[in-house]
């Protein structure tokens, strides 16, 4: 690919010569033939030391040594991702349904849809233009999908439930599957099933790692707003609704009901009770466990701090105690002052 | 559905009178067709706003405005959840087995189940009546189901393993997998392999949600007892006992070899260590990790509270330094003591 | 099976009489045909107890019964474990392809394979001998697994991947799902997906249980190194290195880039961040959470302790005033030095 043919692609500014270059690599282990991209400031001084051909900086960016081509742009990273998709496209839909495929009479599917081996597609579930349902995936009856949704090996979408455009998930997700909801049986202290009558909804452009479980609605449906990206591993009970943009990573339960804004950034092993309000813009650090409701937008954690076992041991009984020694610091606090007053008295 | 037909078939008394119902809504949304409840007295006050044709009330609740069909009861939240179940009847076994379907010749299915597209089912495997294995769902050699079970797409039971009846497997859970376990090899630090070779034996009503994992156990069964309900990602570790109508929520971990009573109750995020028994009707809160046995029953907790991130890091050092704290203030205390008994004397 | 037969394939010294023994047991529930074994000296009383046949012990147990027969070795574990696979050897692949699974013509599989019901080989994969793919499990495009893997029902291997010899990876696991990358898009606050172009690499010997996850790397490979074990329910993220002989138990989370050394073992539960190194031969308590690297092996916690609810709630709200407490200690202290050198002067 040519420096001149990616500029004309993508935009930005070509500086030095116009290079033919052959794969996108990091700065640091790039060859002669790679283009690379510097997007921290920082780690400026590897242009000096880099083997690329040619390297994404930044405007402002003014220290680039003499033989280096460059592209000058505002985004060095987001240029770097678009780059990428022009090395290593995505897959297109084949058209073609794998004679194994089952796909019910019923179901609509467009011609440029591309259904795997194995795969199943229920009754009257409708595939938008150019979906791709990988092997062994099951979606079944009722759904609607987009455009351009991909679906991976064995990952199961449940009925009724509704996906818009270009929202990909991963294998072993499960999207629809039971809210857990059970009423109490006063007499005998078991457990009752509640239906769970609602669907799930992810808008457009959601995408969705692997092994994560949205479940259905109880009445209503779950939903994830567009744009967000959810990782692997992630829970989301029933009646949750995520907003638009919202990131969240591995590792994290989000508890029924709960409500979480748009731009919210959730890092990863993170708890979240049921019920909840989760403010716009919110960031919230890795492992927190959130049990109330959060309105201003901010950055939080409740992280244990990290010892040695032995140093944790030493420390971590008074956990068991802080009333106590707080009330002893009180104390102590009262008994100083009677006797300063009585020596000043 | 008219309201007499409703107390005919679950009981309760109908006061008001006879409708039409045409669904089951929450009060706040429900509209002039349909039927709600109310199963927390504090909401009360929703019954002078909601659009409900009719409403699901306790005895004990007076205030009810004249216009509305009132059915009373017990326990209205278990009501509503029978009533769920009269407007969305439970999907019922087809009696076919897909031609896609591969059935082991020696396994035994009688004519009332319904086996998906692709599901696999294992030799000298038995199912009872009316079991539903759905699409790509695997159920190995030597496993035994009792009656109406359901395998939901993509799940997988590994071989030997034992459900009792009206047992629910959701989509991607994995039953049976191996447990962890290795023997050190002390000359090379390599771990070698334990066969796995108990089963798992999941009791009557007992149901489990999405991409959860219970493993086999070493030597003998790991086993979930009658009317135990398990979320989506939970992790039942070899050799572990779960007591009947015992539930836990999504994202816990149990450790293999613990012991968990009956009526017990763990929120979401828990992780407990291996070889615990858990008392009879002990609650533990969400995120709680537990490290010793709870022989009484109670309610346990050990989150570490959130805060701004700011707060936190302002804080969280003093984790580190608690004993030190607790010497300081020990050490205050002495001089304290000692500076007024030589005043005093 | 006789015990000079054991003796004669697992080395050890055989005393008292050669007897056949049906089963491997527990030591304490073991019936007169079985064999058990003693790994624990401190249950060494159970030697005279057992009905057992015959016990597997170390070297220097003294304390044997006349009427047992007693297999001595260095280690008695480890024994115990190779003598199971005796009793249990391990599925062998048959060398059948089934009728229902699909094979790319491209792909290369010898004819010592076993491909199960409904599994899925894509184009150009190269299996080495005695591989058993299983019922439902895919190996997309591109892969090249090594000899004697098992890929167990449903789970999933995305293309472009490479496992070693007698890789095992139980249900529902995915290897190479695409990593979490994505670039900020300033103007609007949206996610721009960064095309994951790495694979997976397993070593030999590396097994993986059930619904786990291991992304592909975002540019160059996600490691996992020879003999290393990994749990149920273990997020391994793009672009991290694990080490050989590592041990990683469920519920555990490893952000991107992070690096694992050999011989670490850390327990369930496990949180840590990316970019982090841990050196060879930690060992990280269950539930910690990581958020610097560990460059000196040993053994680290950070678990919040437990209480019951109502002594948690007294004690907890100090977590968030730690500071303060501290401060006021200072204070105190500075107080009380003032008064006493007062005193004194």
């Amino acid at each position: 690919m040519k420096l001149s043919d990616i500029v004309a692609q993508l935009g930005g500014e070509l500086f030095g010569s116009d290079r033919e270059v052959e794969q996108l690599s990091p700065l640091e282990s790039a060859h002669s033939q790679a283009i690379a991209f510097l997007s921290n400031p920082k780690y400026q001084s590897q242009l000096h030391s880099t083997q690329a051909a040619a390297v994404i900086v930044h405007h402002k960016i003014t220290d680039v040594p003499e033989h280096l081509s460059i592209i000058r742009t505002d985004d060095p990273y987001l240029y770097f991702a678009q780059l990428a998709w022009l090395f290593h496209p995505r897959a297109q839909a084949t058209g073609r349904i794998h004679p194994t495929a089952v796909v019910d009479d019923s179901a609509q599917i467009p011609a440029s849809c591309e259904i795997g081996a194995h795969a199943y597609i229920g009754a009257q579930t409708v595939l938008g233009e150019n979906c791709r349902i990988l092997a062994g995936a099951v979606v079944e009856h009722d759904c609607v999908l987009g455009e351009s949704c991909v679906i991976h090996p064995n990952a199961t979408i449940y009925h009724g439930c509704t996906l818009g455009n270009r929202v990909e998930i991963h294998s072993g997700t499960v999207i629809g599957g039971d809210g857990f909801g059970y009423a109490p049986v006063k007499t005998d202290g078991s457990w009752f099933k509640i239906p769970q009558t609602g669907g799930v909804t992810l808008d457009d452009d959601v995408e969705i790692g692997s092994n994560s479980t949205v479940d259905r609605g109880a009445m209503e449906d779950t939903r994830i707003g567009k744009g967000s990206k959810i990782d692997n591993f992630v829970q989301i009970a029933h009646n949750c609704q995520v907003g638009e943009h919202t990131v969240i990573a591995s590792c994290t339960g989000i508890s029924g009901s709960t409500k979480i804004g748009n731009h919210v950034v959730i890092a990863g092993g993170v708890g979240m009770a049921g019920h909840l309000t989760i403010a716009d813009k919110t960031f919230i650090g890795g492992g927190t466990n959130i049990t109330k409701s959060i309105t201003e937008a901010g950055h939080y954690a409740s992280v244990y701090p990290m010892q040695t076992f032995k140093d944790w041991s030493k420390n971590a009984v008074y956990i068991r105690r802080l009333s106590d020694m707080n009330n002893r610091i009180k104390q102590l606090d009262q008994q100083l002052t009677t006797l300063l007053s009585d020596k000043h008295s």
